[in-house]
């Protein structure tokens, strides 16, 4: 059995999840996000096998064909996806993988792992989602509740997640998912697998 | 759907569980320790509904006649006992109670409380069990071996458990219960209970 958890994290726009991974990532080393493989070229400063795993279409093609994809879109022209494999190796060695994902990729996982663990983050009121909606520029009024629109849809599917973080104060929600990510580390299944021996030893 | 969750506790004695609860209830100020229903008389400094509720033998039948102990039990001719009808009633305010219970209680509270959360705390290896067995005093070589036989016979309940916190190093396993506790009130069916209004309004 995998050592490690899968986490997928997903969020409206405007629930500040960047901020809350970020935070995640620097509290936990135990922590990665998973890092999916395209199509598009590198551009100047990323490194392969660490900000995307840059492969052909072909390779990309031939890996759909394959069935190795948890999840995979193509935008612009250009294929994302996250690769069973790689997820399956990264937490065999005991890491946890966080996916940032919307509720679309979120579903298609969760169909292929469904011993994923996931994480939805909410604003903790509309009129905040608005302002922050509002915030990014100067923007139509359409193009702001088109944005609305989008956070609502994605938060209409909030009941097909484990855990669901208010980020009302951020210090609290950091906190929120900082606990969510270890203790699902202690549960008796995970905790079996890590402490095997311990726990024989205890019982003899 | 009540608010609270009931967590219930149980390690073999050597593991560290009265130090973990008391930093847990130190750290979260929505925890708190269930009390006990009692037939002894309160001693010196005891408050009753604090310390315990102390009620006589009558009173205390009668509540096992109504079914209302999640577990009791008769201890040198005294009544304990933990009411339903108590932890209900706390945990429908939105606190979460703790339970402090040997697996026998823990089995009998999983029956009528199938919602309740165990934590099981093991200690990080045989030798540091015995040694701490053995630092309580100056106590024979049998009474120790004893000791480690009910240690040894509560430890093969571990897998009842749905957390297991291994403490090795104190401060990583006060983490490690903070946030078991903590991550449980983010689990989707409280949340939905607790932000109802919010979500709702998130959707509409």
């Amino acid at each position: 059995m995998a050592k490690g958890n899968l986490f997928v994290v997903t969020a409206p726009s405007g629930a500040g999840k960047t901020t809350l991974v970020a935070a995640l990532l620097a509290a936990d080393q135990n922590v990665q996000l998973s890092v999916s493989f395209t199509t598009r070229a590198a551009r100047p400063g990323e490194v392969d096998g660490k900000d995307y795993h840059f492969v052909s279409r072909e390779v990309f093609e031939q890996m759909i064909h394959n069935g190795d994809f948890l999840e995979h879109a193509e935008v612009y022209g250009n294929y994302y996806g996250t690769s069973q494999t790689w997820i399956n190796t990264a937490i065999d060695t005991g890491r946890d993988i966080l996916l940032e994902i919307d509720w679309q990729g979120a579903a298609q996982v969760r169909r292929l792992f469904p011993e994923a663990i996931g994480l939805f983050i909410l604003p903790p009121s509309v009129e905040i989602l608005e302002q922050r909606l509002k915030n990014r520029g100067k923007d139509s009024d359409e193009v702001i509740e088109r944005r609305m629109r989008v956070a609502k849809e994605e938060i209409s599917h909030v009941e097909e997640f484990d855990y669901v973080i208010v980020n009302e104060h951020i210090d609290e929600a950091v906190r929120d998912i900082v606990s969510a990510v270890r203790a699902e580390r202690l549960k008796l299944h995970r905790q079996s697998t890590r402490h095997q021996t311990l726990i024989s030893s205890l019982k003899a």
